[in-house]
């Protein structure tokens, strides 16, 4: 199994990327890395590394970094011998299974829009994340691949979803929740509405619960969280900046109040910063892609890098695509979208 | 200044409802009440509080009461003499000058969209809510009244907010934003692009500071977060959902550790649930109706309508309604939205 990764992106590259690298190879002993970017300084924080498994590590060269705020579409026209072009090239050849970066999301998502390598009946990829809840991890998508979906991608998303959740999370029977203003059917705007029908009248109405309410994705409503691009971005984005605005929120009331007991809280809140740190997870796959493409937060170090690695092989293992192409297949039609 | 509380709205009316109306009478010695509902029950609940200041006090009665989980439409056309209607009714007739109500939060917008008793200029109005971040308090509109808005209508909220932001939370300067999935101006669908390009060409160009992701928001990046109501509804459910979910997670391994100073603990982080409780804030103003409307959380008890009926005195006694008319009658057109 072969994975690239883009050694050039984030806002650490490329040490914490490269070390990251090295720790999932050397945690997994069937995995191969291609690590792309910029030779010298790949090479460079290679050497840092002298028990690295250097057999299974190949390096691509790229000249070009696409930074964090350039247009996507821009900077892959001017720049094209960027890291993620070139993570997506060696997918679409056949030399790695799946990509893994931490770089720009948009160029990510773009860089395989452009290539069109969508599985079979698939017709939008989704970026799909997993949450905290209060009864374990769920999934949430799409979060940013596309903005301005139709009611027929939302269904697929559903589909894709709980292969997701079924076979990464471990949910015998996941179930899928429509994020929208109020539980009721005829709630909110168009496209809530026409999907909620069309969910309804899809194969998928066993596991679809209905419309869910954001304050029902933390308590673990469901397993699976549909949304359009545009809402299930600005959803994450607010989760991960209320973590921030709450943790310090604690820190300053909990730990202003202890004495001898500060460092033990401190260290409580250290753990669970660290285990719901929206930075932190392992890297959202974009789902609906022929092959395995993870995005990691810009701000991922090495343990973000090393988890997003290891969600690579296990959706690579897990036959997801096989999974999500048969059960697209034997779903009747959900009408033309376009 | 007299007001109109629903006192059969929401999860705990009427008890808590009217013992929050004689704490905001015993507070405020120019306040009247008219205390809407079911006469013998508000009766007995005003019963328990012999020190009631009664002569500002007036009931009128309602016989029926919309539940939270009716359809609002369905819900005001079959219970005529409902409890919210009759608020709005008081209003319209100039009987109150305001209205509070923690009831179905769909059928008091759906009452004041009912009468039509909008600001002059005002297109649509909007719930507006405030919301902590590590700046102070921020205002976010709109939460729910219009869930499909125009652009036009997004200005348009970016004016009452700011008022509101200006008068209600002391913002001398109060900056705007605009939630979108990115910070570039070509940011987003097509709602958000045209309203960038709006806010940039109006006179609100030098408050406008942009679009804002959501991150950004308990970041104090803004004083006011503009958006469509079905984006600003799931918004304002996820963080209730987000907090509730956070301060379990505290609760849990923070408390967990310690021995000796877990009491300690325990009241600081009850303290913080109570300041930041998204159930117990003060309310969330209807703007753009020329009255006061205050909704409140349906889980509302005594100190979040007190809270509220303050919010609508201060309301009034800002002269708000006429500060935003004023600003909207200078303002040039910005074009046509329907």
């Amino acid at each position: 199994m072969r994975i690239a990764l883009d050694a050039m992106g984030g806002d650490h590259a490329p040490g914490p990327i490269v070390t990251g690298a090295v720790q999932a190879l050397q945690a997994d002993p069937d995995l191969k890395l291609i690590l792309v970017g910029d030779q010298e300084q790949v090479e460079a924080c290679l050497a840092g590394h002298p028990d690295a498994p250097l057999d299974r590590v190949e390096l691509v060269h790229s000249a070009h970094v696409i930074g964090m705020q350039e247009s996507p579409v821009e900077a892959m026209r001017t720049k094209v011998d960027n890291s993620i072009t070139r993570c997506w090239q060696l997918l679409a050849e056949g030399r790695a299974a799946g990509i893994v970066g931490a770089g720009h999301t948009g160029a990510m998502v773009a860089g395989g829009l452009r290539l069109k390598r969508f599985l079979p009946k698939v017709r939008r990829p989704a970026i799909a994340t997993v949450m905290p809840t209060l009864k374990g991890p769920c999934i949430i998508l799409d979060v940013g691949a596309n903005i301005a979906p139709k009611p027929q991608h939302l269904v697929q998303y559903g589909v894709m979803g709980s292969i997701y959740a079924k076979h990464i999370l471990g949910r015998e029977q996941p179930t899928i929740g429509l994020m929208n203003v109020g539980e009721e059917a005829g709630k909110g705007h168009e496209l809530a509405k026409t999907t909620h029908g069309l969910f309804n009248s899809s194969p998928l109405k066993e596991r679809f619960i209905g419309n869910i309410e954001g304050r029902d994705i933390h308590r673990g409503a469901v397993d699976v969280v549909v949304t359009d691009g545009f809402t299930g971005n600005v959803v994450l984005k607010v989760c991960e900046g209320m973590f921030e605005f709450i943790m310090k929120m604690v820190g300053q009331s909990v730990f202003g109040v202890l004495h001898h007991e500060k460092a033990l809280a401190m260290s409580a809140v250290q753990e669970l910063v660290a285990k719901y740190d929206y930075s932190a997870f392992g890297g959202a796959p974009l789902l609906g892609i022929d092959g395995v493409c993870i995005i990691c937060h810009g701000s991922s170090k090495e343990r973000a890098i090393q988890n997003a690695i290891g969600v690579a092989s296990q959706h690579l293992r897990s036959n997801l695509n096989q999974r999500i192409v048969q059960e697209l297949e034997a779903m009747p039609s959900l009408g033309e979208d376009e």
